[in-house]
């Protein structure tokens, strides 16, 4: 099986690596990179038509990123009859029907474990479990910078803005952090698992809140009632009905995903029949990333068939479908907003019980609109926080 | 796609359910049960031999547990001609390379996912991950019914047997317990697990401990440590060496280990590139394993081919290949055997440092002989702590 790669950054060469030491049924015979990198390679070429006109090449890896050309060019190249493989959450969170769709009428292949969890095998495992049952949760750690930023301020007890700092310096943080900090990256990856556990097209907005506004103060408060703060993406399904959201969560100490350190993720599935499942894992990095990758090109090459999906289920987007309680540091007069709820003050934070989580995501961008540092955590409506209610139970057994 | 169910227990009849309600591709269209059974429903037979005859029988799923008739029906339905899926852990661990060969003679699969980790999608990660990393490590908590022990023991502040007691009740540990309680369940899993990733014969002997003997008062002086108990199977591949072993371990209360309760199991594999991966799950339970049974009859009518495995790497067994910290709470006059070991004394136990794995259960053997409920468990060399290795480093980068 003959494999171009498309672009040779840091996934891109891991991919390389892999291949080259790996399966003699799989080599990487071209290379596409810019004009403007330096071809140190035999395989390297920076003619992509050349690519598709090669009756050798059976699959592209796309490891450009980014929506454009990416799009194009994975379009083209399953135009053209060759499988692709992508590790882009943005291209694939936007166009996944589009590609499927193309893939299946030209008869190949479109997969994109690398696009989530980075080496967690999660698409393939959701898709599996999708076989059997309707997975009604998903939530989890899906981006390891952020991760990597609450523990540090927890565990360091520093303040967001040095750490962000030394989280760029040791390259676990991009110099523009946005997509990480501000839940974009989560956005994406909790787009693509919704959509194929659903079978639908997921929204274009989802309801988020990042961790730019957090403070050694509020990482201090939650640690003081055993609570650690997580950037986590959620999705719920009842019947017809579904919901999806980014934003800070409170976790009690002995949750796993309290216990996700580092820039590791960690990600949920609940299913009728099989229950709970989580898989842990590293979320990103040169050999994770590119080792996803190469488990879809196995996947190619054993004729391993993936979930087959079409999108076309037709379910309501309801922001307001999960219900939660929230704790909100913000301006005191802004607490006025919330008069019509049940509140209670905590330490000059204002705790909102029971309100559904689209309506809280609405406020607060009133909140913020006074306030323009304020930051709100959700607390509750949590399964990866199961273990404190069965406690109840099982001590009412025990004895 | 036509299935014959063997036994019609809690297994058996989970799968049924699932089947009824799932893939119009599949039926089950055959229910072998015991002559003393009530034949309560028209696919139900006592005749083995007509299922074996009956050319529209496509798959076998084997839910009787036991080595034989187990081993004998399985074999038999493989040489006519049938796909066999089992979630007998037992009659795998001790027969895997035979039933291997046999599918591949008659040209039929053999699938075994229920067997370890109930539910947890254990043995298909594994196998994917061997396809591009050598796995080094192989570590969990394997076994509900322990787990659920320890967890009840720590959180209810009671001694084992009226825990035990509890367990037998709610259905989580059979009326007799020695299998789960004293590891033999868990090396069955382990035998399984390493099998597959190093592909080859596991040893018939491995060292073993289990639970027994662990008090009151031995979980509370560990919780004082703010050490967390659990009973877990390990293997460790170093070149051509490897070592296995089933022994009670003390993890700091930040591992995902220690984090997991209940009846919950964790399992965890790390490779080169990959790194660490951690699957949790309910480890047992009628519809998590019959889940598992049916995922193994989706990839047959899928044609989804699993690792190709023939158990002919000549590795060397060592038990001494790893080496831990173990804490030992005996009689002081057995402390004597460990004297040319560095040892120390904490509150009346003995901590003996860096000793041979497999050294320590021999010895623990002659402990037993003088103090029949002595108690030992392991500390360290385990990468579920990893974050406490990894937290020194981090501070010298950030503060």
């Amino acid at each position: 099986m003959n494999i171009a790669i498309l672009g040779f950054g840091t996934v891109g060469s891991g991919v390389y690596d892999i291949v080259a030491n790996g399966d003699r049924r799989m080599r990487v015979t071209a290379i596409f990179i810019r004009p403007t990198h330096p071809a140190t390679m035999p395989e390297m070429t920076t003619d992509f038509d050349a690519i598709l006109a090669d009756p050798t090449i059976d699959v592209v890896v796309e490891a450009i990123g980014g929506l454009h050309p990416a799009h194009d060019y994975i379009l083209r190249a399953l135009q053209h009859g060759k499988h692709v493989v992508t590790a882009n959450k943005a291209v694939v969170a936007r166009y996944l029907p589009e590609f499927t769709a193309t893939a299946a009428q030209h008869d190949v292949r479109f997969y994109f474990e690398a696009t989530t969890g980075g080496g967690i095998p999660w698409i393939r495992n959701l898709e599996r479990a999708a076989r059997i049952d309707q997975v009604d949760t998903i939530e989890g750690i899906f981006n390891g910078t952020s991760n990597y930023i609450l523990d540090q301020m927890q565990r360091a007890h520093l303040d967001f803005d040095p750490v962000l700092l030394a989280a760029k310096d040791m390259g676990y943080a991009e110099a523009d952090p946005s997509a990480d900090i501000d839940g974009d990256d989560i956005v994406n990856k909790l787009k693509i698992s919704a959509a194929l556990a659903y079978d639908m097209v997921p929204p274009r907005d989802v309801p988020k809140f990042g961790i730019r506004h957090v403070s050694k103060a509020d990482i201090d408060f939650f640690a003081k009632h055993d609570q650690v703060l997580r950037l986590i993406g959620k999705s719920k399904r009842i019947d017809d009905h579904y919901s999806m959201v980014v934003e800070p969560r409170l976790y009690p100490a002995t949750a796993l995903a309290a216990n996700t350190f580092e820039n590791f993720n960690i990600i949920r599935l609940h299913g009728q029949t099989i229950g709970d499942l989580q898989f842990y894992g590293q979320g990103a990095g040169k050999y994770p990333t590119a080792n996803a990758i190469v488990q879809d090109l196995f996947d190619i090459l054993e004729n391993v068939a993936h979930l087959k999906r079409d999108f076309g289920q037709t379910l309501q987007f309801d922001p307001d479908l999960s219900v939660a309680d929230y704790l909100l540091r913000a301006d005191p007069m802004t607490f006025a907003m919330f008069s019509d709820k049940q509140t209670e003050i905590v330490d000059h934070r204002l705790l909102i019980k029971q309100i559904p989580v689209g309506e809280m995501h609405r406020l607060m961008r009133g909140v913020l609109a006074i306030d323009a540092h304020a930051f709100m955590a959700a607390i509750g409506d949590s399964e990866l926080t199961a273990r404190d209610v069965k406690q109840q139970i099982d001590q009412e057994v025990i004895g």
